[in-house]
């Protein structure tokens, strides 16, 4: 059995080495467009800021290490056509040096498509002066890692996890930084206005200047970047990163033939695409939500590794699939952690769901321990007092209550199950009551209210 | 509406501040053996090691904070005699200054006994010698921390949570420190045998001496205590703390009525005992365990809390039912983390429960992340892989992980399911695939390896 793979991001590698790990005998090849493959994506702005060393330090796995388990990884090339009836695609070397075969064949038995997203550009002036990066690849935070040496004051458009955690890792660095954003919040695809005004109050705090409600309008300079115009507002600036979303690298799906949603690749559950021994996953492809029931995107390297895992278990002959998503999602952004799961009030609005809200202000360990942490929790309910959203903010345990929830939301708990439930307890790590069991009581309260 | 509640431990208050929740006119007392109310039992250990600086600061409330909600506490006195017909108890003041009203009387519409327990003090000579402790209440915890003043050689006997938290903070302290336990490994109630080792490990690279398989035998010393005897070990002593668990007290629901079963006071799943009008609640109850079915003991605060609220609910007219217990629990033993839930590989055996062992060895975040920490994770599973227990040693997010497994369990989900699940990710919080994860998947593979 021969597999092609096109993208070495989390979604490729995975359906690669879990095809692997049950099939000795496939022929496994990945062909990628990048240099380097398994590394971090979401540690590119914790390298820039300085947490982590390097950029070496994010590599996972080299081609040779990908080699030695008998998976074929070709970079630096772009796959040019796929001929789905013909099943090969043909590609072409990216490298210089690579004069003979620059342009090649490959056979496939099955193909998958895991050619992730790319940044969107805004379609204004001077986005492609010296100085304006985008931020996607480990190239991209090299080249932004760099220009910070002599940078002393940054723009940051946009205002989601990445440009907040970039923005912060750039103050780090003692760079002036501001960040813009279209919407009147940050965070908007996560978190509600309400905590979202929590996480900015922490970062106005630190020195970075929120600038809401503007969108990208011009970048001015000559060769280099020097003035962003956002909305009627000018920032001086000597380095713009354009964390502005990215867009689902649909085209060479599209070129096989198959069907293209509002959001990206169409696959059904078991990740197959409408094009026969086409399998799509990753960024690439449009999922379902879990509470709304629409078509969305779940552009998280977790998701992309539960979808390879399914993808490659389908090819293999097995039987997987992949569930409507809630989008979990943690951020850390200086010291702060931020976590949601399932819908939000925002979304429950456009989706006509009436929610009850709950909220509790608690701590993240017993009162009087040394170093407990204020912890917010707001939690969204149906009617019927089913959990359907979470977000929390605080300084350490969010990522894991975010798990706790996700799960939740996922067995379709209730809020009166949740107040019954157990959490574990010690004064060094927890409250005796625990601040999402308080935040479940108050949705209760709420419920009882209404009657 | 007349109240009356023997005990201020969590259940007992829980029960005063709940019924006061929800109605104004209930008139609520409580009667307490004890001096302080609404201090934590579970912080007695890091107040003795100094990681919390005073006892004052485990104190929540006083009972004056009680009486401004019209609660009424009368401490430092015993109830003596319960009439269940009557529908009254009789109360004796251990207060010395108090000369005139020694003896009282007190009517109820509902009594309450939360009389906890009181540690088992092995029936061994020397006991009684200056230098042992047992560690209960507050003032046991004052003891002790002044004796610590002028010791060296310290025996804990017994290595559950709290004899363990103790010997750490008793090391912190510069004294030598012996844990002695009878059964062949620490955390028995907790841990299995392989799991428990690893915390051994770390506290005997801090110095802890443990000496398993030895029960205590004799104290020795003329006055002080001198000497521990246990098995046919003896060790130097200065010092000894006897943690050798707690037998609840049901003399008082014995004296009214109540059914006692092997484990305690028999309550149904309304809190109510065998006795009309008379609920009982906290360490002085026996419950039912969520997987075996068997009858067993709770005796933890929160249980007593979750207990609590139940009754408090029915007693108001309210209907509220306290379901089998999963008994999470999570200990700090320096800079370990330790957390248990569900089914242990022993109990399993004991109870005739065929599983499947499930194991991670991972990171709390990701592997290039600084300060990223070993995470030892352990699951049961029945064999058509639903998940039972589930055991974790970390040096953080343990807490937290229990309280997701516990819900895992209580929901009924399986390993295929959890391994489907969303898991939140950023670099410096957690990994791309979460150990909990990996702990499933591994029990998918020893599935299928039966099949």
């Amino acid at each position: 059995m021969k597999v092609v793979i096109i993208g070495s991001g989390a979604g490729g590698l995975t359906v690669a080495s879990n095809i692997r790990k049950y099939s000795n005998k496939a022929e496994i090849t990945v062909i990628t467009r990048e240099k380097q493959v398994a590394y971090s994506q979401c540690a590119i702005p914790y390298v820039i800021g300085g947490e982590i060393e390097s950029f070496d330090e994010i590599v996972m796995h080299t081609p040779k290490y990908y080699g030695k388990q008998g998976i074929n990884i070709i970079t630096d090339s772009d796959v040019f056509e796929v001929d789905s009836s013909g099943k090969f695609v043909r590609y072409r070397s990216n490298n210089p040096k690579n004069t003979n075969e620059k342009e090649d064949i490959l056979y496939y038995d099955y193909l998958v498509i895991a050619t992730g997203g790319s940044p969107f550009i805004p379609p204004v002036e001077g986005t492609d002066l010296k100085g304006v990066f985008k931020v996607r690849t480990i190239e991209d935070g090299a080249k932004i890692k760099k220009w910070t040496e002599h940078s002393r004051k940054a723009v940051v458009v946009g205002a989601g996890a990445i440009g907040l955690e970039l923005s912060y890792g750039l103050k780090q660095l003692g760079i002036d930084v501001s960040v813009t954003e279209m919407v009147p919040q940050i965070l908007p695809r996560s978190l509600d206005p309400d905590m979202a005004l929590k996480v900015q109050d922490y970062l106005e705090s630190i020195g970075v200047n929120i600038v809401l409600e503007k969108a990208l309008n011009k970048i001015i300079g000559t060769e280099k970047a020097e003035e962003v115009i956002v909305g009627d507002e000018h920032i001086d600036s000597d380095l713009v990163i354009l964390s502005t979303g990215i867009r689902p690298s649909v085209k060479l799906a599209e070129q096989a033939g198959c069907i293209i949603g509002n959001m990206g690749v169409t696959v059904n559950e078991r990740m197959e695409t409408s094009t026969s021994c086409i399998y799509s996953v990753g960024d690439c492809v449009e999922v379902y939500d879990g509470i709304t029931g629409q078509k969305t995107v779940s552009p998280f390297g977790t998701t992309a590794v539960r979808q390879g895992k399914v993808a490659a278990k389908n090819i293999i002959g097995r039987y997987a699939v992949f569930r409507p998503v809630l989008n979990s999602v943690v951020s850390v952004i200086g010291e702060l952690e931020i976590g949601a799961v399932g819908l939000t009030e925002t979304s429950a609005r456009l989706n006509n769901i009436d929610v009850i809200i709950g909220r509790s202000k608690a701590l993240t360990k017993a009162r009087y321990y040394p170093g407990c942490k204020p912890i917010d929790i707001k939690i969204l309910c149906s009617t019927e007092g089913k959990i359907l959203g979470c977000q929390i903010i605080a300084k350490e345990t969010v990522a894991e209550r975010v798990d706790t929830m996700a799960l939740a939301i996922a067995k379709g708990v209730k809020c009166t199950e949740l107040t019954e439930m157990e959490f574990s307890y010690a004064p060094p790590v927890s409250m005796v009551v625990d601040p999402i069991v308080l935040a479940a009581e108050n949705v209760i309260e709420k419920m009882n209210g209404r009657k």
